[in-house]
């Protein structure tokens, strides 16, 4: 198509934050038209307000030195805080998981691995934070690691492996709990869910 | 919900960006989080890459003198181009409709509004860059004026106001055709369409 080529009417500065907004996932040509457009004109918007947040994204930020969350110190708030119960860590994938474990009653510690077991996208556990959840486990301080990968093919992998890397170290594994999310319609559920939901019933 | 108190464990720089992303049309807070880890872990995208983008957005930005289309000059490359029919001037709302002309074989010129009439939003004759078309227009040398605002409330109240306000200035001011778009289904037309494409009808 030669959309560049096509675009070429309208100045170098516009065309190159279109092809930069296009790069994100989920934003194709168009949006990234709208959008750009949208900068251009918009009070609340602005493109220095968004680039100066942008250029100072990565500036200061680093890596929690115990559980790998992003932070600007050597250590996050939840590893600082000494209230935290630090013999149960909750391993995630992402950091945005953090966030949302945040927002429950969670009082233990987290590790990150930022990432998951994937040999086809080249992530394999050299890639992933692992070392540093065996390191941390080795130390001897933590009772329970709560693995809260995501319950797909890469995160029950993932799962599966730490497993068995940390049982000899951790005297309690576990995984968070399947079953019907809550205000589910059974109907609707799908029958691994349902089998799941099961499996795991408890007595009232 | 406090949404910035619960992220607070976020570094501030990547609340700032999620914060920015979110004043954007169609991010909402959710889109906006993953775009921004999107960008601290992507080899393609870089926040440094679109922050220095927008940075410069607008930089040298200008409006052609004759058009008003988006420029780094003082007038555009349509405007510039001595092939282009003068004579005949197309009427968008917005620079991005220039491009969708632009990969017709569309060769007269163009005036861009940069909006609509719309008292709702603020926007009359003033707000808009219509005085710029009527002094085009009263220099005597256009033929032809097409309107080619959207087919819209805003957009035909637009064309109406144009129409008065050129008639005597102007040997002849079209409005782009409606009708069936290409490849359209005509069992799924609106009856507004399919009215419009009965009344354009054409002798083959």
């Amino acid at each position: 198509m030669g959309m560049l080529q096509l675009m070429s009417i309208l100045p170098s500065s516009i065309q190159k934050v279109i092809e930069e907004l296009t790069k994100l996932p989920g934003i194709g040509p168009k949006s990234a038209e709208r959008l750009t457009f949208h900068l251009l004109r918009s009070r609340r918007a602005s493109p220095e307000g968004l680039g100066k947040a942008l250029s100072e994204l990565k500036k200061d930020l680093q890596y929690c030195t115990v559980c790998q969350m992003v932070t600007v110190r050597e250590r996050c708030m939840v590893c600082d805080d000494a209230s935290r119960d630090r013999g149960m860590v909750l391993v995630v994938e992402e950091p945005l998981e953090v966030v949302a474990f945040e927002r429950t009653t969670y009082q233990g510690v987290y590790h990150v691995l930022h990432g998951v077991l994937s040999p086809i996208d080249g992530m394999g556990p050299e890639q992933l934070r692992i070392k540093e959840l065996i390191d941390r486990c080795a130390s001897g301080e933590i009772r329970e690691v709560i693995i809260a990968t995501d319950p797909d093919t890469e995160g029950e992998a993932t799962a599966v492996y730490l497993q068995q890397k940390l049982k000899d170290i951790v005297p309690s594994i576990t995984r968070l709990a399947h079953g019907l999310p809550m205000g589910a319609d059974i109907e609707f559920a799908d029958q691994v869910t349902l089998g799941e939901a099961l499996k795991g019933r408890r007595t009232l």
